[in-house]
C-alpha cells in the first residue's frame, strides 16, 4: 500500500510528519511518500535513525496558508503540498492522501482534483463524537451550511458504510438530528429528509435528540452543515467550559488542591477521551478517492493513527464500497418515494 | 403588585407552589393568586405556619397534562390552571403570570389567551446559558423551527430589551449565532439577517461562533428555533457525559475516590452552576402580557427565584419597553434596508 502523508498540515510541520512517516512504515510496513518542501525535508528525513528507506519525499515547491481562500487557493496553486499530494492519488500512484493541514483547504483541493463520487451531490465534511457508550459519526459538519433532503439522504448512506466499514459497526444505527424525537418534529428539511431515510434501507431509527445521541443511541447522525457546525463547536466549547471552571474551582483552596491530586488518573482519563489524536483522521466522503484530514494540533502519535485509519478505509475498499451503495440505495429510494 | 402562580405547574405540584406562593408574599410583600385546584390547595395552604393572608386560591378544575397536544389544549380546555392564570393578566386582574409546567403548553396558551405584542411575528422561547463571564440570553430555543430573517431580527430587539431591561445589562451585546465568525459566513437565513441586525441600531457584534458564545462575548445570541434548541440540548448533553464521566472515573480506584472527596466543594460549584434554579424563570417574548415559564423540576426555591424575576420584569416594565423597541427598531430597518 502507498499512503501519501501532506508533510506540510500540522500546525507544528514538518517535524511531526516526518518522524510519522518513518514510524508509519516501519509499523504498517507500508510505503509512505511524504510531499512536501524537500529541502525542508530531506535534511530531517537523513537526522533520523532507524529505516528510512520506506519514507520517499515528493517535492512540492508552495504551501497552503491559512489566510488562502480554499477555493481559489486549490483553483490556482498546483505545486502545494495538497495539490501534489492529491494528484498522485489521482493518478493511482497512491492508495490515500491524508493531511492534518486546513479542512476546507483539503475539501477545495479535493474537489478541484478529485472530484465526486458518480451521483454524490455534495461531500461531507464527518466527526466523531465522544458519546456515552464510544464513538459516534455526524455529518456534515460544515462542507453544506444549506442542504436539500437529498443532500441528507446521501450524507446518510454514506456515513453508515464509513461506519461499516472503517469503524466496524454492523449494520450502523443512523439517526435524523431533530428537535424532538417523534416523527413530524423538526423543520421544513428534517420533515422532508425523514420519508427519503425511512425508504432508504438503512438502520434508520427516525428523529434524534441530542441527548439520545450522547447517550450513543445511534453510530451515525445526519444533519445539515450549519446545524452539525454548530453542534460541533458548542460541543467543544461547553466541554472546555466545564473543565476550566472545574481547574480554577479545584484551584480554590488547599483541600480542593489535594483532591484534584489525588484525582489526577481520573482527569487525564476525560481528556484523553476529548483528545482528537485518538481517532487520528476523519474522511472526506464523497470525494473520488481516499482523502483523510486530521486536527492541525496533530503530533507524531496522532499523525500515525491517522495512518493507521487511512489504511483500514483503503483495506476495507471504502470507495468502491460507497460508490455502490450511492447507487444502489438511491435506486432503492427512487422506486418508494 | 399582583403575580398569579400556577399551582399545577411543577413535577412535584402543587407542594413547592403553595410554599413558594406564601414564602414569596413574604419575601416581596406582593399578593400572590395561586390558581389550581382548590381541593388540593386549600388544605395544603391552611396547614402552613406563617401569614398566608397575602395569597389568594383562585380554582382550576383542571390540569394541562403532558400528553396533550399543547395547541389543542389551548384552544379546548379554558378551565385548566394556565388558562384561568392567564385570563387573570389579560382581565388586568393580575400583573404577570408564572408556571413550571409545560412550555409548549404556556406558549399555545399565551398565543391564545394573550396573543402577540403588536407587530410581532413570532413569540420566541428564551434559555439563560452558563457561560465563561456569567449567563447570556438565546433565542429562540425552540418555538419556531423555521424562520423568516425578520423573525431572528425581532429576537434579538426583544432578547436585547429583556438583558437591558431585567438582566440588568446596558447596551446588551447582540450576536448572530453561525458556523463562522467573518461576515458572509452563515447559512442562508444568517446572510439575510445580517444585514437586517446591521441596520437595527442595536449593538449588534455580528457572526458569532459557539466557541465566543460560551466565552461570554454577547449577551445575547440569536438563532432559529431549530438550531437554539439543538445548541440548549446538546450542551446540556455534553455537560452531563462530562460530568457522569468524571464520576465514572472518580470511582474506580480508592485514590481518586478519596481526592474526589476532598474536592467536592468544587463539584458542589460547578453543580450550582448548571443549575436552572438559580435563574428562576424565562419569559416567553413576544406575548403581549408577562408570562415566565421556570423548569420542571422547580422546587420551593427555584419557584421564589421565578417569581423574583417575573416581579423584575413587572417592574422594569418589560412589556411596555418591548412594544416601544418593536416598533421604533422595526421602523429603523425599514428606512435603511
Amino acid at each position: 500500500m502507498r499512503i501519501v502523508l501532506d508533510a506540510m498540515g500540522s500546525d507544528q510541520h514538518p517535524d511531526p510528519e516526518v518522524k510519522a512517516a518513518v514510524q508509519a512504515a516501519k509499523l504498517f510496513g507500508d510505503e509512505i511518500l511524504l510531499v512536501g518542501n524537500q529541502e525542508l525535508l530531506k535534511p530531517r528525513l537523513e537526522a533520523l535513525s532507524g529505516d528510512t528507506s520506506k519514507v520517499q519525499i515528493v517535492h512540492a515547491s508552495e504551501v497552503l496558508e491559512m489566510e488562502d481562500k480554499p477555493a481559489e487557493n486549490a483553483r490556482r496553486k498546483s505545486d502545494t503540498s495538497m495539490a501534489v499530494g492529491m494528484d498522485l492519488v489521482k493518478s493511482g500512484e497512491a492508495d490515500a492522501f491524508v493531511t492534518a493541514g486546513n479542512t476546507g483547504g483539503a475539501m477545495a483541493n479535493a474537489l478541484f482534483r478529485l472530484g465526486r463520487i458518480r451521483g454524490v451531490k455534495r461531500p461531507a465534511l464527518t466527526a466523531l463524537f465522544p458519546v456515552k457508550t464510544g464513538r459516534a459519526v455526524v455529518l456534515d459538519i460544515g462542507a453544506n451550511a444549506d442542504c436539500r433532503p437529498e443532500f441528507l439522504l446521501q450524507f446518510a448512506i454514506m456515513g453508515s458504510i464509513y461506519a461499516e466499514k472503517v469503524l466496524g459497526r454492523p449494520h450502523p444505527r443512523v439517526g435524523l438530528l431533530s428537535n424532538g424525537e417523534e416523527a413530524g418534529k423538526g423543520n421544513a428539511l428534517v420533515k422532508e429528509t425523514y420519508p427519503l431515510l425511512e425508504a432508504s434501507g438503512l438502520n434508520f431509527i427516525g428523529n434524534l435528540e441530542s441527548k439520545e445521541f450522547f447517550a450513543g443511541d445511534v453510530d451515525v447522525a445526519v444533519t445539515d452543515g450549519f446545524t452539525g457546525n454548530i453542534l460541533l463547536k458548542s460541543s467543544e466549547a461547553v466541554a472546555k467550559l466545564i473543565t476550566d471552571m472545574l481547574r480554577q474551582e479545584l484551584m480554590s483552596s488547599t483541600r480542593t488542591k489535594a483532591g484534584a491530586l489525588l484525582a489526577k488518573p481520573a482527569f487525564a482519563n476525560i481528556r484523553a477521551l476529548m483528545d482528537p489524536a485518538e481517532y487520528g483522521a476523519l474522511p472526506l466522503l464523497g470525494i473520488n478517492g481516499q482523502v483523510f484530514v486530521g486536527h492541525g494540533r496533530s503530533d507524531e502519535r496522532a499523525l500515525v493513527n491517522a495512518i493507521r485509519v487511512t489504511r483500514q478505509a483503503v483495506q476495507a475498499d471504502l470507495i468502491v464500497a460507497l460508490r455502490e451503495a450511492i447507487q444502489s440505495r438511491l435506486q432503492e429510494v427512487k422506486e418508494i418515494v
